[in-house]
């Protein structure tokens, strides 16, 4: 009887651990060093959410096109997948590449190269007094200052469909947000520098 | 000490459980209706490797330009990142998506919009004599059967940078194909079509 009763909390505990969160929900929050954030690690195995190539609000715009990957912890996610919103503590990497048209079998249109960079937008509610706060990473760096609040957290605020966050962009995560009541339409019609 | 011996037991069978393979690795895999392909699930949220835009092998490729985003299980993604080869049952979703250049804030550049399709890539040592199949998937097709040789199996085998898999193109996997020696770098300099 004894032993039913240890094999039963054998099978229990294993099924619990099964089932944990995922390994990486800590190590995919925002680390800090001093009043800096940390370069989030491990991104790349994250969940997309969509790239684009030269996206730009200035109808002007000039120099390099770049590839952007939205990326996004698993734990986030979920959350998302469950309620429309985002929890605190989530990271948004905005990865930049190089593109290039002309390579291997490729003759037109455009594919990704080197890692140019990074935007990285956090929401941590006990740290900024806005909630969401917004990092440039180079290629190297190791760990970066808030910007200002001019440089993103306005437009975020002013034009992003699902708080500070732009799932105007995200096409899978539009329908859910939409589903929860969380999208904010007019989002899709601002013409915010004309 | 039989209480011991059985706590040791729950211990190690915990730790076990914890580290297994992601739930994921079975449901991941090939499954065929009869001679047909199912449709690959969830893969948004396995590894993204990369995007590209329009990218075409023929130079005068006209029509709509196509985002592509390319992602792979991640069972499959960890063993290529340990051996730099593929295991038997990896599958390739290449998704297909709609581009748009003016909407919300974009002013320039392109976004990704709604899903137009999916090429699949499948290894399947034991079910295909030449080991890869190809399939294409409509937005709401179901299952699908293999593309003929020469639609996609011969240019694969022929241009692919690691066995039949355009690594060439993925950024992040190139290095590690490198460090493994299963980079053939020739796969770079190719121009099939003159």
């Amino acid at each position: 009887m004894k032993h039913a009763m240890l094999w039963s909390l054998v099978a229990t505990l294993c099924l619990v651990a099964l089932h944990a969160e995922p390994q990486d929900s800590t190590a995919s929050m925002p680390r800090y060093a001093g009043q800096n954030l940390m370069r989030p690690e491990n991104y790349r195995e994250w969940i997309f959410l969509s790239s684009g190539l030269g996206m730009n609000y200035n109808p002007s715009a000039g120099g390099q096109e770049l590839f952007t990957n939205v990326f996004v912890p698993e734990w986030s996610y979920r959350q998302f997948l469950a309620s429309g919103k985002w929890p605190d503590k989530s990271i948004f990497v905005v990865e930049e590449r190089g593109s290039q048209s002309n390579g291997s079998i490729n003759k037109t249109g455009h594919f990704q190269t080197e890692l140019v960079g990074m935007g990285v937008e956090v929401k941590d509610e006990g740290r900024f007094p806005e909630k969401w706060a917004y990092f440039k990473f180079g290629a190297d760096t190791k760990t970066a200052g808030a910007n200002p609040k001019a440089a993103c957290w306005q437009c975020h605020n002013d034009h992003a469909a699902v708080e500070h966050t732009f799932v105007q962009f995200y096409p899978t995560l539009k329908e859910v947000a939409k589903k929860f009541g969380t999208y904010r339409a007019a989002a899709e019609n601002v013409s915010p520098f004309k």
